[in-house]
């Protein structure tokens, strides 16, 4: 098909977890949504920008967030020109690469953590670049001064739940020739943030997402948090009006109740605890985690076996077919009615 | 700054219309938005998604726009897998050059059209090159075989107005060897659509936005068909949530009320008619339009001086500086009130 690039051509494309229809009855622990709904004040924005007849709809929303913006700025204790917004925080991944790393130029990252770096990279024409873990949760091999363009750490690490503490990353960010991007997804379910490093490292840039901590997946936000030079690049590369009228005041009004993301985190973070006690009692192997989701290993390490045996109860959890991960499951931290049932699903299960 | 692109780095970036704070009172006619609200069904769409506690927002969306494709797929008669949405069209010319043109390699547009092309080809780092029109807008020098990646093809032209005939585009679609983007965006302004050359011709893109005729600039929303093989390409660059719950939920049911999209467009085309005459009567020279907007030239050939004396009385028009419109200015057309206003302000400037 010579109208396409030959690269885009043979890729095969990223497939996202998979997601049952709405209206089907599973309790779904895949894609580490937050069981929970986004605080009120989120329905509150939504309804005030829309009024009585969706007018506001007609106009372009305003293309800067500005009011959304400024309130992460307020709230993190950062000028408001070292922040950006994004349509969910994988439109800065993808806009990140694009900003720093040209055709056949190297990307890197850990295996395992976010599988679409790899697409994102591939899109670009970049080269990609992965170093694995130790026991310790250090990277293997990496250099002492590591040329490529970019590398993402995802800390907490998804797949695995473990948070890499902050004076490795600063190193991380020292031996970095390129950009340091610290994607921290999960952070608000950590016991700490690097955020303050990138005051600290010129090349280090944390992006967060709202679909975790916000219970706002569906709204696909994001932001990141960098250098207002590397801000300046990614609000040229990113599509002008990238953010809809309701995402913007959804986005705002979650940044401005705390209380509720606290209060969320919490019960989260209680309803891990508990959980991973019980999976302790049935023999599984947990790895800490600073997530919403743990990563868990039945005595047997058969994680195909257990996510087949969970998906016949419309028990929906992760499973990794990578050898490194495959003796394992992730599983979302949902209710605590729904790890009851998922523990004593697996109770069952054996 | 060696942490960029140095191509990114040097560039500009797009500066969007200026857009006045929402509170206060302009007349504005600058960026092509239709002066009524979305349908009814938008906003009970919205409301039904959001529910009484915005639950459903915890959950990402459909990657896959299912619902929204199969309205579209029915209402132009196309299977579901000719069809791509997207946030806003600009996502869509976005992707368009990222799946086709290598770093290097080249797109073309006409000019006068959307100036985007260019931002969005800098980024990729492609070659540019524009074709003017000559007093029959027809493109100047367009070679019999063109052999650039892409071709932009705007139509109805902005900021002029006029439709190509859909045999020259027929034609053009012939002596191009990448692909021709057909870029609707005003095309349910227009006597007629090009996108039956789809089926025809298989390099031929057509890209539509809801941002105008359904009244949703607000809620970043476009779509694009096209032969399979392009829509799998442009499916595995997309960000896989691209777009929001409310987002489809609002673009599925602007989709499903035809009825409502029918009649604002009649509303709006009536209002033009009677707004070029009144221009004519006060001696301006006015490109018959296709669109939701006139490109039109006042006596004096002085477009800066009329948009300047507009601006004083808070009605925002576009104005061009590049010196082959700088003698116009394009203006949208609103409701008629705002209509009669804008005349009555031209008929005081003078």
């Amino acid at each position: 098909m010579t109208l396409l690039r030959p690269d885009i051509a043979a890729m095969a494309g990223y497939v996202p977890g998979f997601q049952p229809p709405d209206n089907e009855a599973w309790i779904k622990l895949n894609t580490n949504e937050n069981p929970y709904p986004p605080s009120p004040k989120v329905l509150e924005a939504i309804m005030a920008e829309l009024g009585s007849d969706a007018e506001s709809l007609r106009k372009y929303p305003d293309p800067a967030s500005r009011a959304m913006r400024q309130t992460a700025a307020g709230l993190y204790g950062f000028p408001v020109d070292w922040l950006i917004t994004a349509n969910g925080s994988d439109e800065l991944l993808n806009n990140l690469i694009r900003a720093c790393a040209e055709s056949g130029e190297e990307i890197g990252y850990v295996h395992p953590s976010y599988s679409y770096y790899a697409t994102l990279a591939e899109i670009q024409g970049a080269k990609v670049r992965t170093f694995g873990l130790d026991e310790n949760f250090r990277l293997l091999d990496f250099p002492t001064r590591y040329a490529g363009k970019l590398f993402f750490l995802t800390t907490p690490n998804a797949p695995l739940g473990f948070a890499f503490p902050l004076d490795y990353i600063d190193e991380l960010a020292e031996r970095c020739a390129g950009l340091l991007v610290i994607d921290e997804a999960y952070v608000d379910f950590a016991e700490f943030s690097a955020l303050e490093l990138v005051r600290k490292q010129a090349n280090v840039v944390v992006t967060r997402t709202f679909s975790k901590s916000y219970s706002l997946a569906g709204m696909r936000l994001g932001l990141a948090v960098a250098r207002p030079e590397i801000i300046r690049a990614l609000d040229k590369i990113r599509d002008h009006y990238h953010l809809d009228r309701l995402a913007l005041a959804a986005g705002n009004a979650a940044l401005n109740d705390q209380t509720h993301l606290t209060k969320t985190v919490a019960r989260i973070r209680a309803t891990r605890e508990t959980f991973v006690a019980g999976l302790e009692r049935l023999g599984y192997c947990v790895i800490p985690s600073q997530a919403n989701f743990v990563f868990a290993s039945p005595p047997d390490r058969n994680g195909k076996r257990v996510y087949d045996a969970l998906f016949d109860r419309k028990i929906l959890v992760r499973y990794f077919s990578d050898p490194i991960l495959a003796h394992g499951l992730r599983m979302t931290i949902g209710t605590d009615l729904e790890m009851e049932q998922t523990l004593a699903a697996l109770k069952d299960i054996g």
